[in-house]
């Protein structure tokens, strides 16, 4: 695998390689981790990389692989740029031909650009991951997984909570060398980050959950989208009220201002005869509630688990497992489709559930919508 | 005190009788229990009143208690019927001058009859209760009080849950002698129970708290309401998102067919430098989430709460309080301010919080632009 | 029903008051509130009692009420005072052979006092409440079902956890005239509290539980008993390992000096399928763990629970019920059974499941053990 | 590194591996995997290890490692294997002079050989860490150093609970080559476990949890050990109170019984001041508990944590590391020591902070005088 960005003082390019090395799996070969070459070298060199094939930059490091024998070039790339740095990067290995593509969220600076990659990757015969990581969580698959079975009967109500905290002052002023002013300059930034702030940041996250947890496609959105913090130039809060295929609703909401809050995201999933919820904060645990007994807690490696759940957990129930695992699970499964690809052979339905190219179009149309309907005097929109 | 309607199969109206029995200032000396006077006296005997006093019907009662000497008499009647048999014993109990009134909410059948008879009790200098259990709860009090100190910075976001699912199935239409059918018929009625189903019965209490616990009022409401349950009248569920006064933002939703909660009551409330969370599940908990320290949870019984949380509980830490208790602390308030009145003397600010004659105005307000915005097409809707 | 302490300052008067009021079915007619005149007068007042009802002293309540023709007199006499006064008004009230005895617990003093007292109470064919109030929680009523209905298989391990914090200073050397004091002083003075402290106090109530819930008898006890703070003149912790007669084993500990814990109580209970849990700090709730499938929420107030928990509560499922409520579960059930005495009908099996005689009379034996074996430097004692 | 142990089936082998690797400082570069050549050549293929440095047992591992030039061979050796292989490999790498350990608990077999492994472990100047994985969580390093800090005032009482259910069936004696039995058969069979059971096995856990976070060495004991499954040989349940140098008292209990219980660790100490709380269900916790104001919950990830905890921490708060993340702490702090040795340089405090050989004899210690007092009917027993 070969990394494109998480240089120096880069949070999720950290997050990226733990969840790259945890099983084992996958090798970091090669890297462009910034932009200047001098920080990518400094980064290569804490990573132990041999320095030939650690690159000033990603179109250096995608042409020079592309021209090592198949055998010992990198099979993977990973692209963990801020957002305005999704789209040409990832276009360029995939019109390679050569590398298959794990992007962090989201697809891309906009929607045309994100349906120019949808486009391309579709093509391409590559394998695309794009890390939305909650859905790597077991116990969001057993959700799913639940859902799917028909236990709950027809779904009726889905509803997101992403509650953060840590925008709720003006960090993107602080001292610019400052840890927080790192991570929060370039979110709240429309030349980096896009048109969207916190609903590009998290709110995708949620709208994601919404649909990969309920199997069903959000048709309508009514969105309250709000910059809360004096000063900041993207929204830092919303509420979405959503309508489903199914004639079901319910909402989202992503914010970055309630004070305290850390990462909070939790989703509930109700049907005519029980519900289920799901909360980061107690990631092993999926609760089971149903009209008339008593409400269940399905644990996380337990022997009653679906078999999407099991395959992505590696201890016993007990041992938390928890956001590295589950983003680990996204490079696992990534890597298995990678590997059965070049061998061959039909992957398992197991290995195929992680987030793709498509559910990041699906974004970028939400991203675009959401703010369309923030401004909109009329109700609803249609997504 | 004389009770109207809590008659045989009657939920609320055993609540109240041990809400106003529990701190053994208020005792109950009359009661017309059912508009069937058989009924009436049935219940009359179960309790073990007089049956001079048990009354066929409420203007009976009304009449003749006003009859008696001053001494003698009911002080409070408490007005428990179904909402279409709200307004007229209320209004008639207020034009006596005689009789101080303790309601179940909603304030009355329609909005039209709300402004009525607001209109009448402020003219009546007779003290009024409309029973939104929960701002009894010592914690909501004590939540109040804390935004009200101003420790969370201006106020950006308020947030109430309200999900229960006892409604998820089609009750109504179950057999009419079963408990089940008793309380869902009347509540999904609209002849009875009045224009709103969820809306009225649980909304108006998140309604409620939302503006209690912010000390803000709501300017504009933009609702998804819905009726889910094939065959019901009624809606029996709702989202609302809120704007308010100072600029903060929220939503609140209710839902009866959120399968398998019970009532799960929650409020949140951020600021700049924190928030708050209050759920009725664990009603002796408030959670203080901070920007920049760990969170604290404050609890009830102990002392260093305000004098408004210390009023209202009767035990030391650790002995848990519930719904009753918080009903309890209406009744108790109330009537520490109907005793004041009568001796004279100023009442204490911890006594005069109890939800009043406003509030149920407010409510019906509430209950009568959720349902327009929910038939329309534009956006928000003035509140 | 007549009340034997219980005047200006004591906390668990109050409670006993509340607890009798709550349904309804018990009026306080007289009482003898304090051993002085002046206070008792005061509390009599405060509580709107006739005051030629309202005594100087128990023995001349009791003398004085047993005068009274039956239907005038009261029926029960509620025994409030500390410890060392409770065997005396117990006695006399059993040996006037008219007033059935609601007394807080301990039984007495020691365990001569109780061993007698237990006789008395036997030969009297009165009725005989000893308020353990954990046990008057439908959840634990549940748990104590749930056990007996064989589903967890044979039982093997109990465990009890009572840990308080509020004894973690040296209060009984506070002002005489603070709050603190007033509790603080006789539950730590061997002259009024007897030979334990903490182990009196809460430990009792963690055997009690213990032995309800699982339905096995205590035989051997292995304590380590304490005097944490400084000063003190009674144990304020310990714990004691349990065997019981089945084989099962565990422990129980209580201790008043974990800073900073409200009232803790929580017992579990496994057998060879499962496990159940209950807190009474999420009073409502039973938590039953299996080996083999998900672990079940059971709820106060649903449907499918056992007739012993339905009957001891007032509200539906999600309206929290606490210590109060339990409290007044022991009230009225044992009222249901005094009323079937009096009516000369059989009481149901719900009413009965009140703590009587035996279990004072039980925990005091626990009480003289759990000192003896604390001195003692054999491991194991006979209980 | 090097890996013995940790072929086919085994649980703890593969959780070794993830955790070194997870944060991309260590290199697993030979193994002997299995005392069975065949099947150490397929753990190595499955992890793509040039075949000639997968070894057919440790001996040959060793002996040839410690021929290859310093820059080329295997710096650690990674012990995973039985209980009854400790001693010998770990002795052979420490007495080559040249290869640092990580060590499986328990330290050794019987207490005689951990007295003489600590003794080489000494002499060799070799870095030396044996996994008690519970102190790799950063929220037990905050709780350590919050005790430390003298917040809480002098500790009073320590508690440990450690129920797990798995065995609370007769896995030994399920079918050979299912997963139960591969894991259930050799921890209780005495010749490959040693002679203790759950106490050896979880109960060194959590008596090593006791001493580090409440930083006091246990004086006395005085345990209750149970077989508590028909035909097992090994204890599977135990309850042990607990004496500590400074007078403070407590227990820990550690039982595999508990059906449905998965791995609930906890730990709680208490002060003059407040109390903390530590469950491993809710790793990223600490509960801080005060006398007189509200308890605070401390969060993983967060700014105001100390150092210890800091550094042993890779997302930001909200996000969840676990067990896995734990263990991996171990690895990272022993890697960082084993190159600042290598490096001649200081290592930090943080990086000191791991279990090592003296907590492994310490641990061997309890285990021989845990089963000592079991057996005796004398209550305290010196350790």
């Amino acid at each position: 695998m070969g990394m494109i960005g998480g240089g120096p003082g880069a949070f999720i390019g950290a997050v990226h390689r733990i969840a790259a090395n945890m099983d084992g799996e996958i090798e970091l070969v090669c890297g462009a981790f910034s932009s200047d070459p001098e920080k990518s070298k400094q980064t290569g060199q804490e990573l132990n990389l041999p320095m030939n094939r650690v690159y000033g930059s990603y179109k250096e490091m995608i042409r020079a692989e592309a021209e090592l024998p198949p055998s010992e070039r990198m099979d993977i790339v990973s692209i963990v740029t801020p957002n305005h740095v999704h789209f040409e990067p990832a276009k360029l290995a995939l019109e390679k031909r050569a590398f298959h593509v794990i992007l962090d969220k989201p697809l891309a600076f906009n929607l045309d650009e994100a349906k120019k990659l949808h486009e391309i990757a579709k093509k391409s015969q590559l394998q695309f991951c794009l890390t939305h990581t909650y859905t790597g969580y077991p116990m969001v698959k057993e959700a799913r997984h639940f859902v799917q079975s028909g236990k709950l009967g027809r779904i009726r109500k889905i509803y997101v909570d992403y509650p953060q905290g840590w925008l709720s002052q003006f960090l993107e002023g602080a001292a610019p060398d400052s840890k927080s002013f790192k991570q929060a300059s370039w979110r709240t930034d429309p030349t980096q980050s896009g048109s969207a702030g916190a609903m590009g940041d998290i709110g995708t996250h949620a709208f994601n959950l919404a649909e990969y947890v309920s199997g069903l496609k959000v048709t309508h959105i009514c969105a309250d989208i709000n910059i809360v913090v004096d000063g900041r130039k993207l929204d830092d809060d919303g509420t979405v009220m959503l309508k489903f295929e199914n004639g079901a609703s319910g909402f989202l909401y992503a914010t970055q201002v309630a004070a305290g809050e850390e990462n909070n995201t939790k989703v509930r999933v109700y049907g005519e005869k029980g519900g289920i919820e799901w909360k980061q904060e107690d990631a092993n645990t999926l609760l089971v509630r149903w009209f008339d007994k008593p409400a269940e807690i399905y644990r996380a490696g337990t022997p009653y688990l679906s078999s999407f759940a099991k395959h992505n957990i590696r201890t016993p129930a007990g041992h938390p497992e928890g956001y590295l695992e589950a983003f680990a699970n996204l490079y696992r499964n990534f890597a298995l489709c990678v590997k059965a690809q070049i061998a061959g052979i039909t992957p398992q339905p197991e290995w195929l559930d992680f987030p793709g190219v498509e559910d990041g179009l699906r974004g970028m149309e939400f991203v675009e919508k959401v703010l369309e309907s923030g401004k909109s005097e009329i109700k609803w929109t249609k997504l």
